[in-house]
């Protein structure tokens, strides 16, 4: 199912960039689409994967990390917190199946960000379970980098702050 | 990993329908990307089906019901022969899972064949193991069918003709 799955994401990307000029508008809609699906795709995890509730970020990114990617994509990246603050996460993929078709990017989609579903997924589907997160691609190997990173950044709650500040 | 595939595969369907008005051009855009789809996957299938060689029509058809299906899409099809001539087949569909986000067909498109990819996909893999058929939709639950029929006609191939009428 992963391999149709791989092949089947191809073509929706292959689409897009017919449909679109600009790398940035691919890059946008994708995020978008993934959005769809991860605001969908979280009663599916939370149906199969009978986690308990998150106590921290921490505990949400080695979550995302070890039972979400190991259950659709089956790999696992290694997660490491890249802020003080401890709001700010890179997941770390040696292997990203979603690109096992895919060469090299072609020279005039240079900007392309092939996998940008897949921060969508997590965003939205981080949004509900009420979790307002920043999700990027900070390296990726289609464009030469030594592994595939992605970013999370948690956006601590408005009523977070407020508690913070009385 | 077949959910996410399902929502993946909303997603393309989707955009294929912004792109084009007429559903007979969104129905020849999924057949020939699952076209291009099933050309690559034939190979994923062979070395994780471990299959023998099929040695007529009617085995083939079984095998793509029984194992094809089961492994990318988690069910299996019945396989009814509906030609004298033992080259038309029908697999018949009580459930599809790649439907499962699809309530049902918006008005203004009655005429798509939703889950069209798969006949391109079948068609594709089977012409790389050297056999030409036609694939297509009979019957579909999404336009109020009782059940979902593919309809697979094997073409006789050219050597098969000359050889009988000599």
């Amino acid at each position: 199912s992963r391999e149709l799955l791989v092949l089947t994401y191809g073509a929706l990307v292959a689409q897009l960039c017919k449909d679109y000029e600009k790398d940035e508008d691919v890059n946008t809609c994708l995020d978008r689409m993934g959005y769809d699906i991860g605001i969908r795709l979280i009663d599916d995890f939370l149906a199969h994967s009978a986690v308990k509730k998150c106590c921290s970020y921490s505990e949400t990114a080695d979550m995302i990390a070890q039972v979400a990617f190991k259950m659709y994509l089956g790999v696992t990246p290694s997660v490491s917190c890249s802020s003080a603050a401890g709001n700010e996460f890179s997941l770390i993929l040696d292997k990203n199946p979603l690109v096992d078709f895919v060469e090299e990017l072609p020279a005039e989609r240079a900007s392309l960000c092939y996998c940008n579903l897949l921060c969508g997924v997590i965003r939205g589907a981080l949004e509900m379970v009420h979790l307002a997160a920043e999700v990027t691609f900070l390296q990726d190997r289609l464009k030469g980098d030594a592994v595939t990173e992605i970013g999370i950044t948690f956006l601590r709650k408005a009523e977070d702050r407020k508690h913070k500040r009385n």
